[in-house]
């Protein structure tokens, strides 16, 4: 069977998911919601969306029965708000990451879904690239031994603009949502959920994070060394080091398209290519279809949620974000 | 003019030592201290010590005229005895890292030192390696701009042997004095004392530390992290990050040969040898001798302290170990 999808925004990850989209054989991209006439106009005529499909309100979107499943690309201040809209009108949602700006939207979002029985993921796409897919199984082989540490970064330096979705504390700006999140789900899909966590950061003017270290800690004995950035380039790799080896992400971490291995002195470098031909670099790295494809197996097999990315993971992550915020003082400015 | 050395210890560094001031025109090795007549025959006959220069005990090697300067080469356990030794006999001293067991131990061999007028350093040698004063070059020139993070760690995997050194609590084992001062002295070196220090790690079966991580947060709003390890084998790189740019110290990160440099977009490569001809990766990495020269120059100039490893920084750093140990519940049995 072919999927229908719906795309509720028309920002840059939208494209890049449209693109990806448009590469699928059993995928098919029908509508798109914006507020803006203008912005589902021009991105239905780039996508080949049928003027009726063309939504200029997330509402319309919802009520259109000729979707299957809808990506929320919204920014991430409203995937609270709209995920629940979809879920409530009876269509499985993929939702952009940062799945929801605190644990208690994100629990929430997932009651929801559970509550109706429809499908709901965080659009973790890492996760479904073919070198996460290989650092699961290398860590399942015990190539590396027993894991002592994981540590990744993602950093950008951005340039300081007030009025830019990035530095807006209302739109849930700063480093950790928009890039800290890759990191700390990687720490999350290594070691799980950490049993203690200390945030050191820096707010900027506008009062958001913009440069936040995270040391989580694990009863094992493990540790995760995270960071993210938007006043400073960071090294955007990881390195999960084990008793007998270690994998490292190269730049940039959360797509890489290779891995080197280190295992007990042998050092080998895993070519993982995450995009297809006619991926290019623009929309996101490539390699979106990965995560497509994994949404749709899911669908099609009648489950309600990922095996890969569960949702009870979303939320835990989610709380990590929380109390790492809660540590350097920053508050979205919501009760 | 010409010092004349003493070496307390024959160990690995004591050798290495040696080598180092076999290759100075200006230093002289003329006696050795050890608790083994056999020992110090045995490093006398290869570095050619007079046989009456040969002290079975370091008492004699205090009590020997002919020495200007000591180098204490002793175990990290004896470093607090063996230097007050040595400047309570009105010898100038040169004490191995870790400085000492904790703090208080190198607060007492700093008071002694000033109260004597005797010049002591810590032999944080790679402080004197020409990375490192490029390092500090570039960062007072601004380069990468205002230092964002400083990121470093340390760690090598050891066959976990109760009966070793590293793995004896009473003698100081575990992976934070022997490996982890020189990440946690390279964030000192950049960043100063940190306002903040959280550490997680684990302990081993002997109780000592066999792997830590150490958040460290400034008032600045800058972090460190800094990593430890005698349970795996991590990258032992390290990066300084700031909003311009970054300076990446590689494999090893203690005593590097070269430094990756960004700087607003653009990246070089810098060749610092720390070695001089016909050292060998055998004696620590080879680059003894910046550190001897610097020693020496102090001494000339009449100083009795360092003003690149200087006293204070040394109880600073050593401070922050005490409280990473303190954090995950590591004590060497002393009171």
């Amino acid at each position: 069977m072919s999927f229908r999808w719906g795309i509720a925004g028309t920002g840059a990850i939208a494209n890049g998911f449209a693109d990806a989209l448009g590469r699928l054989p059993d995928a098919q991209l029908v509508a798109v919601g914006s507020r803006s006439r203008e912005r589902a106009d021009a991105f239905g005529e780039k996508y080949g969306v049928a003027p009726r499909h063309r939504h200029t309100s997330y509402e319309d979107l919802a009520a259109d029965d000729g979707v299957d499943v809808v990506y929320v690309a919204s920014p991430h201040s409203h995937h609270h708000e709209h995920t629940l809209l979809f879920l409530n009108a009876g269509r499985p949602v993929l939702c952009e990451k940062a799945f929801a700006l605190d644990a208690g939207q994100a629990a929430d979002m997932v009651a929801v879904s559970r509550k109706r029985g429809l499908f709901l993921m965080e659009a973790m796409w890492s996760r479904f690239l073919p070198a996460y897919v290989k650092v699961r199984e290398l860590l399942a082989e015990g190539v590396i031994g027993e894991v002592q540490s994981v540590e990744a970064d993602f950093g950008l330096r951005f340039p300081a603009d007030p009025a830019h979705r990035l530095f807006d504390r209302a739109l849930g700006g700063g480093s950790l949502l928009d890039l800290g999140v890759y990191p700390l789900s990687l720490a999350s899909m290594v070691l799980g959920t950490p049993d203690r966590i200390t945030a050191y950061g820096t707010l900027g003017p506008t009062g958001v994070d913009e440069h936040v270290a995270v040391l989580s800690g694990y009863d094992s004995g493990a540790v995760a060394l995270a960071q993210s950035s938007v006043r400073a380039t960071l090294g955007c790799t990881a390195r999960i080091t084990g008793t007998e080896g270690c994998i490292e992400l190269p730049f940039l971490m959360h797509c890489p398209d290779e891995l080197t291995v280190q295992s007990r002195g042998v050092t080998e470098r895993l070519s993982l290519p995450a995009a297809r031909e006619g991926d290019s670099g623009d929309t996101a790295g490539g390699g979106l279809h990965h995560q497509i494809r994994h949404v749709q197996q899911r669908l099609h097999a009648g489950e309600t949620e990922s095996d890969v990315m569960t949702l009870d993971e979303t939320v835990a992550v989610m709380r990590t974000l929380d109390t790492a915020r809660d540590q350097i003082g920053l508050s979205y400015g919501r009760t």
